[in-house]
């Protein structure tokens, strides 16, 4: 079976698309779950041009990785120095990791009008970069920009450059099609043209999406005998994005029977990395997406769904399990009870078939108004207790108020109250805070810490927020995520209405219920265990 | 000069995606602008089936079209009657159009799973509707539906299947790829295949995106010689969508030189067209759609900009005028002085290189706060104006509260109060909103409205909310993203700030002094003309 590398730069070009910026954590997260799925490299940044890039490739030392190697990117040598006097190349060096990626000027073109120097310069700039990177170990791949497009121009100096690259003892060149206007067949050509000349090398493909054919030119170049294929999750990018790895890797895996993920990889975690992705640079998941989109699967009522139940395959390409996604019946939802029940279940809770029904309807008629309960499991985890008949809530709400002010003479200030019900005792208190919602976190917690002093190792570690049906303007409804730690475990929470601080307060509440549940039964335990 | 018709089918495939509804007034206002584009065909609903249809297809005929024939769409008749018996045929040759489609089914699977009949009786109605509607004089195009995957199930039968529409008299035999995961060498194989058995027909190819390559099977089609292509604007459809017509036109004309659009169309209508449907349909833009996309042509800093001034061509892969699209200029912290001064030439703005200076320094440091001008070009705009020197302000705040409770007895509140100084006069009211920032929305449209009654064409049409550096939880930066809208433009303006009510109080104000300076432009303008 034919194997192709799966190269993943969504935490590098990716990054390109307007409005994505991911912190260090969040690349560190990134990173495990495309491991997961089994990529061969992962392309972590770029050192020389992001000094941020520099402490992801320190942390990502601390990782086992099962599949991938990682990568850093650089360019190649400032002209008329040494390699080893090049200030980004050391950047590369010192990212301390075991494939660097260099790129260089194919096109004539960027030779004379970009980098202002000789076609000859140029050559050198990337034999030397690449030898003086070999001789320190690194696998070493070679990007040549605007590969394409240059060897349109000028194909002879644009087959030089490729030649310097394999006198610098390159291990894999990448074709790009930097401009993203190529086509399929004549991706197919250039790159049998290359295979031609450079037998004994291994060709990648590097694609982008500005003729809307990015997929199909990394699927013709793997027909035309590349090996390596670069791409990012979801086809995030600069203009119209980079080839979609998301739509690839099953396109190569399930249409074309060539292996791209190892053993131990794991196709069916592509929806969920997809989705997870998109959260993490905070855009709304495209549920339009093939194989990974909500509706990549959805099928309208009536005659298609009968003739789904008699043959599945009649209205699908592929069976959606493959990829970890679901087919979706678009007039009801009819999973669901089994679900929760397992969900409870796995918390150790002893929830009956009615509570369970009325928890899920519960959930059903939330998630009409906008909550989503798919990542938000300790907001389940408090609904579930909630039902139970047993129940005494930690707090209630009485009331809050909070208060935003931009004043002429006395400047800014956000302020809030909140009254609480705890055990019987009305607790009436206020804070001050950065903004409404840090207000109303800080009134909250100075509220009920006298009471609760486990709240003091439960930290807020995240906060999003996302505006649904965005068209409603400033009325548009909001949804609200918390993350929150203890030192040990991580849940999220949910909230949503359009009051963002409404909404920030459900997600606020259900946060700390479920914090000090778990802490609370943490310390009855041994008791219990005496009995 | 090769030629291929295009068959446009938003109006009937594309409404298939989830959440799109169009009225017949929409309907109509598309169908104007497909056949300013030129489009051959327009495919306007199928009246067997919706009998909305109907109205459309009775108003449609008052149009003066240039370039495009109707064409109503339908199923070959039920099982076992005369075509003229049936009433999905009957109302086909109701909706009196030059042009009738009709479906009927290639693959053995649905012949005996879905109609549940023979397939000689499949061949019988393929045949005999075909032969009824080309008695009354129409031009009969047929869609083979399911034809790849048929074929592929049953050759023989598949291809038994477009002789009976030949012998029907079909003018055109449209193959589609109905469940969208048929890869662009599939597609080629079959389609040469079906022109080697009926070398005299004319084919056409009908592509879905489960695969996410949609376009290239199309453009596949035509290399094997189809000379037909059916899809819809913005690859609107069911699941992952049809295929793309704003990007297969450019790339025929543009990268293939096919034709694809009759002298006097305008390809420079397709980025207006894509843009039109998609606030007709009431779906954001998908700023990074191919050719057509916001972000198509946007370009980040320094030195890629100073490339593009030397040669136009080293980073973008069309001229974007073609296609009625514009390069842009992102304005970051990563940009130069030259990318402002470009952006308020386009502007039409006389800014001065030290004005020009003081507005780079001020959003750079804006951006180190949180702020992205990226996609805010309005809030670009309005500093560029507000720093000439002679500047008025429309209206500056004086002093704005905002409260949000929620109370055991009282309920839920959301009220904001403004205090502004318009020209000089104090102006104090309040509003209340169903949150703090549409209170506060509501409040200063209350307060400026008397002043500016133009205020009431310009709406708050998107309004997004970003989490920045999110781990420091509700102290977190927010950013907020504001599009406005007057009814021809639409405009973007950013603020941020640890406050979300005053982040989205300076998006707020950014949007209403821009859209108040173009509408008193717009009023101005006669009067300059006369001086």
């Amino acid at each position: 079976m034919q194997y192709v590398a799966i190269y993943d730069t969504t935490l590098r070009d990716g990054t390109q698309r307007e409005g994505i910026s991911l912190s260090v954590a969040d690349k560190i997260r990134i990173t495990k779950l495309l491991d997961e799925l089994g990529v061969a490299y992962i392309e972590g940044g770029w050192p020389g041009s992001n000094p941020k890039d520099a402490a992801y490739f320190d942390q990502v030392q601390e990782l086992d990785l099962k599949h991938a190697k990682i990568a850093a990117f650089g360019s190649t040598r400032r002209k008329l120095i040494n390699p080893e006097d090049d200030a980004n190349l050391q950047a590369l060096v010192d990212a301390n990791t075991p494939v660097v990626t260099v790129v260089g000027k194919t096109s004539m073109l960027h030779v004379t009008d970009v980098l202002q120097t000789t076609p000859d310069e140029n050559l050198n700039m990337i034999r030397d970069s690449l030898a003086y990177l070999k001789s320190l170990g690194k696998e070493v791949i070679y990007d040549a920009e605007h590969f394409f497009d240059g060897a349109k121009l000028d194909m002879e100096y644009g087959f030089d450059t490729l030649a310097a690259a394999a006198e610098g003892g390159a291990d894999t060149i990448v074709l790009c099609d930097t401009n993203g206007g190529s086509m399929p067949w004549e991706i197919a050509d250039f790159v049998m043209k290359a295979r031609e000349l450079f037998p004994e090398m291994k060709f990648g493909i590097h694609t982008h999406n500005d003729g809307e054919v990015a997929v199909a030119n990394s699927l013709s170049a793997v027909k035309a005998g590349v090996v390596h294929i670069q791409g990012t999750i979801n086809g995030y990018g600069e203009r119209c994005g980079n080839a979609n790895l998301c739509s690839i890797i099953p396109d190569l895996q399930l249409k074309m029977d060539v292996d791209c993920l190892p053993e131990g990889g794991n196709l069916d975690t592509i929806t969920r990395l997809s989705r997870v992705v998109a959260e993490i640079a905070n855009l709304a998941p495209d549920d339009h997406l093939p194989y990974v989109g909500k509706s990549a699967f959805a099928h309208k009522g009536g005659i298609h769904v009968a003739a789904m139940r008699r043959n599945v395959d009649s209205y699908q390409h592929i069976d959606p399990a493959l990829v970890g996604n679901e087919m979706r019946v678009l007039v009801s939802d009819l999973s669901g009870r089994g679900n929760l029940l397992s969900k409870a279940e796995e918390l150790g809770l002893d929830v009956s078939k009615d509570e369970a029904v009325q928890v899920l309807n519960d959930i059903k008629e939330l998630e009409n108004e906008g909550f989503v309960f798919e990542g938000a499991e300790a907001s389940v985890a408090v609904r579930l207790r909630r039902a139970r008949s047993n129940y005494e809530p930690l707090f209630k709400l009485v009331d809050f108020t909070v208060i935003v002010e931009d004043r002429l003479r006395r400047g800014q200030l956000s302020e809030a109250m909140v009254k609480l019900d705890i055990d019987g005792d009305i607790v009436h208190t206020a804070a001050e805070g950065n903004g409404p919602v840090n207000a109303l976190d800080l009134a909250l917690r100075k509220a009920i810490l006298p009471k609760y002093p486990a709240l003091r190792d439960i930290q807020l570690v995240d906060y999003k927020v996302r505006i649904l049906d965005s068209e409603s303007a400033t009325g548009a409804m909001t949804r609200v995520l918390i993350d929150s730690y203890n030192g040990s475990e991580r849940w999220s929470t949910v909230g949503a209405g359009t009051d963002i601080i409404r909404a920030s307060w459900l997600a606020l509440v259900d946060s700390v219920e479920y914090g000090l549940t778990i802490a609370l039964e943490g310390e009855e335990s041994p008791a219990i265990a005496g009995d």
